[in-house]
């Protein structure tokens, strides 16, 4: 029997799962696990698999499927599994082959070497490396661009967040950028009148490793199919069916490691409920960048870091490190609700991290634009994190530009998603607290089910099904809008 | 410029090792890291990539640059190189790709499920799933057979060890079974008038680990490319620049584990110590199964166990675990000579494991050539560990055929290499003495330069350059012969 262009579409897209897969465990395997000398290998390992799915994507006979499938009789699922088969292929073919495994060479050889010149502060070094990096994305995104009849950071924007634009995330920006500053100096200022208790390590890195394992599990995620292991820089990888997170220890500092790992669960739970009928189809994959990271600042920070949370959370604490001052409820509560501006995003707390975001943006699109080079990176970060936060990152690379991956795997247009996923998980959070007025006494008896029944419902099910407009819309009843998250730190921290 | 078809060949060659070193990332991570919910998912992409990487291999194309290449103008290296590549393809075009991806999942769905089975003593489960894997196995062989024009049985045996044939291993599995038993009855005997002290643990998992990796710098393992992990069964994977060992542990028996360990580091060693001028060339690989046995045995029981270096490592052990009556020096050396028959060959004796060999090695072979069916199994592996060793398996199938991994990925033919591989360490180490008279006092002293510059020189760096007799006869100035083996045994158990 003959197979339909659209049966054609899938084949091919299950065996690319596969191979994806592969590539995602030996990244996996390449933060969390691969000695240094594994390095070079390894880049090219994964740089070939970049060219061969590149290839058999970008293959002229998927496009003839493509148009032929528009034509076929094709049910809603399958006909949003056709769109993102499209736009995957649209995406791929706009790059040449010989680009593709450039910037993945690049990518991990930036990386690489990234892990021993940021503790070096080597800015010289590490810039000869992203250079590379930057030229290589800028000739991206002017193909991106052409084709597309946008601007060259649109154009790489468009991959993580789908319809997303700079004007719109200009609008978005400025709303924050209108009320953001003023609430932040009041929280700090309000903040300022009680002095806290820090809590007094050490905590050992293995009891803390402990304390997130039960953390994920309150929090649902199944072990059955996935880990918690330690990277330089956390982050959930893997595939669905094994979701690898990691997080980073320090014996000093004991709610650090813990809420990077219910972030991650975040990202985890996500994972492991995304459908599983059409397998290997795009339509079953995460929605968006923002989308995904919505669910984690939905965890760690609609969830994880509220009173009742906190509250249910202190027990376990004190039960493997003991009682101590800094553990008194009231003092404990508000230590993992302070506002207190630092160097490093993937530390900040909620108020101050649009900050770092936009800081990131601004740079990024310029960069990519073509309005500055990389020589020019650590004056302007200097100056905005001077602007927002009031702290000088001169000469202190290590805890300036270099304290990031994204770009030197090349991930321009990825750092918006940040504040976009802040804002989505407030919104969500809004609606599932109108939607279950049991909330607050379910989660102090550390009874999630309802909560994540409605995740589950109305964002992990649906993989790609919908549009990022519609999905939020279907969740919440309109589309995205900062006011639900102004209003979440309103009332979080005046 | 045109490019020649050595060349062509080389270029695929080395795209092909680029897609291997990601299944065996991958592998590694399944047998070591992954949580049972992956299995399925990861079972897919593995048999996914073994149809891409087997559709490049068989391609006419290879053949054709093969026919090509013969007629160009080679050096030695690359002539070696073109036989390997010749053997390569050769092997791989016999097999039809469907059976090439049914023998995939069907070994990763046999070995996942016996991971549950074997504790469970489920024969009954467990032999539904091996009967599929056998089943494709003798498949494979009848192609191979017809192909080579040999028995069914050799044709896989070649895949193992080229050039190796069943008549071969007659001979030399005759000439052992002629002295063997009676050796094996002798050194039992003599050791029998001795009463020694077990060591008494437990002997904590983590200063198991610590003692092992010390043990693996002793012996010149590269951490900078390579690691050590856990797994249900010990093996060496990873690839030559990521070289990946793993142990398992129980509190109880402290030299299990660490002798293990010495074991893979032998077979690591090799790997690291390849040559590396060839990228993705075959000529740069192992030589074969049995020779990098040979590595292991010769690090674990020619070297590992000698008194020489038992009493070399004998203080890092007391460091560790305090002193107790089992580490007097003498009661020491004789507890880690002991012969003692047991069910398990991953912990058997050198001088009772090749009847563990030879037992497999009739069972296969039979089962492959059709002479008998997996229900035969467990009652032929008690006929035959009654005669050997005097061990009853009567419905204890997880110490009996259960024990093993090798058949439930299809692995038939592989068994043999660990006696002729114990026959090679043998006749090497032999080889090696005679050539560095000052080994034992450098061993004593725990300098292991002479011996692994030796390795090195004779064997790491050659590759695949030269055939295993060549290889062998270069080393030793003869080839095979079994008679090293014993004259060890007797030196050390009579
Ligand atoms: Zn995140
Ligand atoms: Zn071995």
């Amino acid at each position: 029997m003959k197979m339909t262009n659209y049966q054609q579409l899938t084949r091919t897209f299950l065996r690319l799962s596969r191979f994806s897969h592969l590539s995602s465990i030996a990244s996996w395997d390449m933060f969390a696990m691969m000695p240094p000398g594994g390095s070079q290998a390894r880049g090219e390992a994964l740089a070939e698999m970049s060219v061969l799915t590149h290839q058999i994507l970008t293959d002229k006979q998927v496009g003839q499927w493509i148009d032929g499938a528009e034509q076929e009789n094709l049910n809603d699922v399958e006909r949003a599994n056709l769109q993102e088969i499209k736009r995957h292929y649209e995406q791929a073919s706009l790059l040449p082959e010989a680009l593709v495994e450039a910037k993945s060479l690049a990518g991990s050889r930036c990386e690489h070497a990234w892990r021993t010149q940021r503790p070096n502060n080597d800015w010289e070094g590490f810039s000869q490396n992203l250079k590379e990096v930057v030229k290589l994305s800028r000739e991206e995104a002017k193909l991106r661009a052409e084709a597309k009849g946008c601007s060259r950071y649109d154009a790489l924007l468009d991959i993580f967040e789908p319809q997303m634009t700079s004007a719109r995330l200009d609008a978005l920006f400025a709303d924050l950028k209108s009320w953001l500053p003023d609430l932040l100096a009041r929280a700090t200022e309000k903040q300022a009148q009680r002095t806290l208790i820090a809590p007094e390590g050490p905590f050992p890195t293995a009891t803390q490793r402990e304390l997130g394992l039960e953390a994920m599990k309150m929090l649902g995620f199944d072990f059955n199919g996935g880990r918690l292991d330690v990277s330089a820089h956390p982050f959930c990888g893997g595939v669905p069916e094994d979701v690898r997170i990691t997080t980073r220890y320090n014996e000093n500092e004991l709610f650090s490691a813990l809420f990077g790992v219910i972030h991650e669960t975040g990202h985890a739970r996500y994972e492991q409920n995304l459908p599983r009928e059409w397998p290997g189809q795009p339509v079953q994959l995460a929605r968006s960048t923002a989308i995904h990271e919505s669910q984690s600042l939905f965890f760690e920070m609609q969830l994880g870091r509220s009173e009742a949370f906190l509250t249910r959370l202190l027990p376990h604490i004190v039960q493997r490190f003991g009682d101590q001052p800094a553990f008194a409820p009231e003092n404990y509560v508000a230590w993992n609700q302070r506002v207190k501006p630092g160097y490093i995003r993937v530390d900040a707390d909620e108020v101050s991290y649009p900050a770092h975001v936009v800081l990131r943006y601004e740079i990024e699109r310029a960069l990519i634009d073509g309005d500055i080079e990389v020589e020019d990176i650590p004056t302007l970060w200097d100056e905005k994190m001077q602007a927002w936060l009031g702290l000088s990152t001169k000469g202190n690379y290590r805890d300036g530009c270099m304290q990031d991956i994204h770009w030197t795997d090349g991930g321009f247009g990825y750092f918006p998603s940040y504040t976009l996923g802040a804002m989505y998980a407030a919104q969500l959070f809004h609606a599932a607290r109108a939607a279950l007025p049991q909330l607050n006494a379910d989660i102090a008896q550390g009874d999630f089910s309802a909560l994540f029944d409605w995740l589950r419902q109305n964002i992990w099910q649906h993989g790609s099904r919908f549009s990022t407009s519609q999905l939020i819309t279907n969740a919440t009843g309109e589309d995205l809008s900062a006011r639900y998250f102004r209003a979440h730190l309103e009332a979080r921290y005046l």
